[in-house]
């Protein structure tokens, strides 16, 4: 069986996106692309990379537009998707790449978003661990879901499994990233120039600004929770608690992220206890590798996958667990994220229309 | 059915991007990769990219270990693969990437290259327009090919269309490249340190010297030729004739080939029928497209892609058809050349395993 | 003595260059800095990076505002200086960056620019040979000066010499470029986005279109022309005559221009007589050298310094002399061209505040 | 009075920036340059962006070539120079860019660099607060100078002003650095090489093994110490502690580094007694610049330049203080702090032969 897409926001980073890997994947076709301001252009002339799709116009980002499809796909800014995606039919499969369904508690919305909230969607990392299982059991059969922050998820991958074992502190968590500009979108600001990024490093909403800070806070309080009862439900959002120093640096790729997210060892844990936390909860996932002690990854080894390799390394000295993540933040961090969620809520492979191998060099 | 594949030389970065697109071909299965120096050593660990080979080890560049394959993919330094394969049975498939084969010309291989002349494969260039057809139609059955050089094929394919409709001359060519220094592999050598080419522009093999430019020539002879005869045999090697002056420039991207090619303007032709020239050699190749008039590529349009994008402009005032052609060096130019040539030869869907969408930005 | 200075434009990428520079020069002082939407900001708010300057603050510009000083350096969008430099006193020495008073032709303007035509200004390119001297006799004194265009006075510089000496052909000239995005400026415009130029080689104004070309050919019919007569005169302009295909393309670095210009020798022209024509132009120049045979320059060599490197090389299989040249588009292609200009109509010693050692790597 | 200079380790990037730096220096002289595989070659064609030394050639790096010079600068790798400096004669000022007399302690120097212990000199961070002073008021006179390394001062200079005024506690640090390869020097190694590492953030010497870890300690030991005694010494060496996470990622620029450190706040501390730690600790100084409230530094905005920019916040919910801190790792880490030191010991004016304003973009 083929699966009806359409794709809302085609026009930018992460549409763009969402249909280079959807022109791969076997089970789905594209039928419609939607824009706004580019609305009315051949998709081949907005992106350029998408040959196979050189047939595609995109029309205007409306209900009407949307409706009719089996699975929609949505990269819009923050806003913007909550009030569209609300007029689509409850069966419709609506993966929303934007922050607009993230968070299950309305005060964090208020607090780093601000304007109308949308509620929570069942969020789409699949590999969280949470109580017994995974993120994932959640995800199959769902037909709302919230892809992650590119951002938000990497820390998340990165940490949760220490703090879901009981080795490593949820609080005083510190996290630095090393991003890629495409995930600030298509936005002509200053700061987004070649001539402002090329040949330097240049850190942006540091000191606890940051919008994924509450999504990551959240995806941890959901590892650290035990118990039978749901965590993801708004109900359990504040408790435990984690706190996380939160820095990202734009540097001169255009893709990528690399999270060195460190957390204090919990007193008398041993290297092998650390490390065992992390095999436990990744050791059969397809796109979540743990390397060998002393490996550490690099971003172009993800690039264009939806792979996120993690390093791991205990610091004795500083009585730190040292994790290094890399993902490609536009594949794993957002379009692939939304894809893997979406085979899995449909019963498809899981892995469908995805790559785990990065292109590098 | 699927084909048993040995890649030699699977250490390098071509080697490492033959392996990238032979893990997601559906005909081709990756049972033997071999190195030099690395020998011994997990693939993973050596090309950490490469998450779905994990369970490879890469052995000796032996004709042993590469005997007993369907096919083998060869990318070794020039001077090297002309020796072992000489030891593999003529029904293997054997593809070779380096430049050992490349050549009609023995003594375009003496005065370019050096050592020992191996003699010419068939050339895996398959869109070149050559007398009535194309060179895709040599490629069919073929055991031996040799696959183009990254900036040979980039500017055969920029220019044959219109030498060989007789619109430009072929003399007094002149191209310049930018490119990615994962052309260059992993020599240790100093102006290939990213210090030394971050920040900068860098150009190597001034004035005639670089070792593409017979190949080059070599494929536009053969573009120019008319008459029934195998313009690819050695005894037509030498006329028509064509000269470039052939300028690369490596830039601080990784990969990607942009050349810019111009050719005198043959006088009195008129711009439509330029365009018509170009238009009728690629308008049913999957992987070279000719853009609209007034657009043009980007290398980031056609990186991971076996996609060459040509754009195309005639500058009445310099009196010269100029020429902007992007390819992924390591794809188009190495590794997918090869994989479609070899698709070509065993009878297979030609675009099996291969893309021609980029993953941009 | 030191001069007082105004840099109308100064929240740009221009202006915060030729601030950089004139705040390490002995006998300027920097009084007055405008700007436009940027007026009423602290300049070190705008320009971080100049911290010797964080005492002044961005003021409108204005006549008025410009007025009083010695010397007035104007960087802002073309159409905009010739304006409001009318309003400034002819004792003044004003330095215009921009585009409006470089061309001595008013039908080049018209065909390049459009808009009202200001007329010409001694042109800010000392070292161009010119009959018996140099465009420097012309600057003496001189009290309105158009700084060159970046890539205009890369090719100029890099081709004059073997014009004015008869050892290459003007016609058919072909330039190829890699140029970093800074020369674009500021402007919020989504090819200048770093997300489009990161890991990628972007073409533009292909064909023949790109405002520079009237420039360039402009001082090559000047290096050409023989006899007593000022060859600046706009009378002059038409005869000898010079074409060039010429193709700009940004490439991942935030400064540079690496200027691959060849020419035709001419025949019967010996590779010595081509080197001499290029020794006899530049042998005393400070800032403009000739490399040593089999020596091609890249761009980190020169960056921050008003320094042009030139190699030459003649292809003779080619028929053609290849030049590569290197150049900072900031400093020897604006702002150090314009303070070096300065620096002669004042009679100064002319390499005052500028170095010819670049910041490499 | 101008002072005669040899540079040891003239071939490589440090070595080539303290020459680059000396040239403009109105009271330093460059006479000997020495290298070691590179002896006897001209400078200029192993550093040509030097155009201003052309005269100048390599001469083997022995005792003899650097004796009978007021000021020998050293930029050897680590283990070299202790040897050599110990036969130039007492009253010759010699600054050592390398490692071999940072550490005070030679456990640590066992520990993390291992072979002969040459002793520690008096290091060059002049801005360092220590006790009622700076670590200036050690240079003056000195004629034994450890230039520091330029990732450890650059966090001992983003944390120092904190820990010494106790508003932060030394333990428990957790620094994160984007550096750029230039740092790493001319070594000929596979993660060097331009292909690893454009497009890609790698981290390296993850989970504490980094050699400027205990250089950090040291420096911050110094600054957390009280009372008259000297705290530089090696019995004060060990009390009071501080503990460090430390993790360097390289990210695709040629230089720069961006430090992200953060301490926990100490309780009940406001975010205005913060500030003031490191106001007070860098008000007068000329190279060290804290910013504004909201505002934090990019790597651009002191490339070239001696100057140290910091940001910083309080981040309440994390209970952190983030810092960011950018320098040059060239010129502020190494050959700008070895110079500035000079100055000092010499009794020249502190800023001669640098600039504080960085060549952005």
């Amino acid at each position: 069986m083929v699966f009806s897409v359409a794709v809302a926001g085609a026009s930018g980073y992460a549409g763009g996106e969402l249909l280079r890997l959807l022109a791969g994947h076997p089970e789905f076709e594209v039928r419609t692309v939607t824009a706004h301001s580019n609305a009315g252009q051949r998709l081949i002339d907005v992106q350029p990379s998408l040959r196979s799709l050189a047939h595609l116009t995109l029309v205007d980002t409306t209900p009407q537009n949307l409706s009719g499809h089996d699975v929609v796909f949505v990269a819009l800014p923050h806003g913007k998707s909550g009030e569209i995606t609300a007029h689509l039919p409850a069966e419709t499969l609506v993966v929303d790449c934007g922050a607009d369904h993230r968070l299950v508690n309305s005060d964090d919305w208020a607090a780093f978003y601000g304007g109308d909230y949308f509620g929570a969607w069942t969020y789409g990392v699949p590999e969280l661990p949470i109580g017994a299982g995974k993120q994932r059991d959640r995800l199959v059969g769902a037909r709302r879901i919230a892809a992650p922050g590119c951002n938000a998820s990497t820390v998340a991958l990165a940490l949760a499994p220490g703090i879901h074992a009981g080795v490593i502190e949820a609080q005083d968590l510190v996290a630095v990233l090393a991003v890629g500009p495409s995930g600030a979108g298509k936005s002509l600001k200053l700061p987004n120039l070649a001539a402002e990024i090329l040949g330097s490093a240049n850190p942006y909403a540091v000191g606890g600004t940051h919008r994924h800070i509450p999504e990551i806070v959240q995806s941890l309080r959901w590892a650290a929770a035990a118990g039978p009862a749901d965590p993801t439900s708004a109900a359990c959002a504040s408790s435990p608690d984690a706190t996380i120093s939160f820095t990202p640096v734009i540097v001169p790729m255009s893709r990528g992220i690399l999270a060195t997210a460190t957390a204090r060892l919990v007193p008398g844990t041993s290297a092998a206890a650390v490390r065992a936390a992390w095999e436990d909860a990744y050791a059969d996932e397809p796109f979540v590798h743990l390397l060998p002690d002393g490996h550490f990854p690099r971003t172009a080894d993800v690039l264009g996958a939806n792979t996120a390799l993690i390093g791991l390394a205990v610091d004795e000295a500083a009585g730190r667990v040292v994790t290094i993540t890399a993902i490609d933040n536009l594949v794993k961090g957002t379009a692939g994220a939304a894809i893997q969620s979406a085979n899995i809520a449909l019963g498809l492979t899981e892995t469908l229309g995805l790559t785990m191998n990065g292109v590098a060099p």
